[in-house]
């Protein structure tokens, strides 16, 4: 089968995830469940939950313990994208081509809806000690927590607010990549090793693969900044220059950031091939993730 | 010793463990880092903390497992105040005599605090289980999730912002009373059970004692609004009737309303003595919550 098909398939599986965990559109406090449901479902690739599983079958991982933490972490991942999109933050009222969950349901349910799902994603997780009340799904609760928070997520995405408009050292540029895209890449490719019960020593490579594709990720949306167009991209080329924001790209050079993401690249892969199990489609993900063309 | 005393006691030991396990304000997120202590640590009563602990201690809990979930519990309070006060919900610029969250660092910063409280607090739940992996621990995340979150505190907050301004029939005002406010009560009051060994059946009547708390806390809080004075109170009063909000007063009248009050008091006194163990301070502090006069 072709990636692309392959991917679908997933993708699918998460979505029906997805309903399945997203709570029941009833009560006084409907509204802000239509929202939630809204934000969660409406679009989106999927790639983390989809990392999280592939990284739970490489290691032989089997059962339901697993469905709790992808639909945790896709609501960790709706939350942060309907915060960005606030006023205050970002102000975009469209995501995906539909009004962002501010722009439709007002600003105060777009606050609420956010920390309506951050919490849910919690609620999610904390169910999972029905299925397994062990230390592996304690430890999968202690990433997810982590990483989403501001050793994770929150921090680099922190620094990006503060860092906009001013020039900053490189070393910041590093952080934000690596916590505000990366930490999420991280925290599910562990937490798939972890529930599926990888060794510690396993974890840390998935770790560590996480991180290269994260920040390989990130730089490959610096480079398509400037050499994608418009129509491939979906959205306007250029948006870094024009908004004086410091890249991958404005501080190493077009060439130099290719090299970085090659060299990531290779370090994930390399890495990956070596741990015991074997996932060819895992692979396949995360190559296209780095070498994407939009 | 006098009550006062031995709640300023209690308060002080909240205090202590809420610096103990705040993230120390360092790295190059450092500014949400201050703002959550910020955020935390400009004052507050701990009331729900200190329900917390005495609950535990009415079960003869003993032992660090609780600290934690103190401390988690006073996070969420604190983001849920922060989120409130943005200009999109009710735009306060003051809460406790000084500048609220968002007013002194600015509104992105106030929204991205607010999730790094609520983020963090589950954090600290989830390393709860470091010290004890158990279902106990299990049961405790479980029951701050949710009653945090839509089936609980977001859930009543959701539906008061939705009333505003509007007629609302009385079993909505007593959804956002038992929700918006009581919700955390219950946690606080059942998440010591719990954690203390209680059977499900004193778990239960925990519940049911943080759930006639907190609604009478509440209608003590509107009838405050019409009986007390700015001096005593702090803020001025009248304002729920300047902001053609309902109360239970302007349900039932002031007379029902104190009625009211009464009953939920007897109820939950009467409950609380029929359990086994016996805790004079935690009888105190609930009659203090209902009858107070500020």
């Amino acid at each position: 089968m072709d990636f692309k098909k392959e991917f679908e398939q997933r993708k699918e599986e998460i979505n029906e995830i997805l309903n399945k965990y997203l709570p029941r559109k009833e009560g006084l406090q409907r509204t802000v469940i239509d929202a939630m449901h809204y934000s969660v479902l409406s679009g989106g690739k999927r790639i983390r939950a989809i990392l999280m599983l592939e990284s739970y079958r490489l290691f032989g991982g089997k059962g339901e313990i697993i469905e709790p933490f992808l639909a945790a972490m896709e609501m960790i991942q709706s939350y942060s994208l309907v915060h960005d999109d606030l006023p205050a933050l970002d102000n975009d009222e469209y995501r995906r081509g539909i009004k962002s969950t501010h722009a439709e349901y007002g600003e105060a349910m777009g606050i609420l809806a956010g920390d309506a799902l951050l919490n849910y994603a919690f609620e999610l997780a904390a169910g999972a000690f029905e299925i397994s009340c062990d230390e592996r799904t304690a430890r999968a609760l202690q990433i997810l927590g982590k990483k989403a928070g501001i050793f994770g997520m929150i921090g680099g995405q922190v620094v990006d607010v503060e860092s906009e408009g001013k020039e900053i050292p490189f070393e910041t540029l590093q952080f934000i990549h690596r916590n505000k895209c990366g930490a999420l890449i991280e925290a599910a490719m562990m937490i798939g090793a972890v529930l599926a019960g990888a060794s510690d020593a396993e974890v840390s490579k998935m770790e560590q693969i996480g991180a290269d594709v994260g920040l390989a990720f990130q730089i490959r949306d610096d480079i398509l900044d400037v050499t994608s167009s418009a129509e491939v991209l979906g959205k306007p080329i250029g948006s870094d220059e024009k908004n004086e924001k410091v890249t991958y790209v404005s501080f190493i050079g077009l060439e130099k950031a290719e090299e970085e993401v090659e060299k990531l690249s290779e370090h994930a892969v390399s890495t990956l091939v070596e741990l015991p199990g074997k996932n060819d489609f895992l692979k396949k993900l995360i190559l296209f993730m780095i070498h994407r063309k939009k």
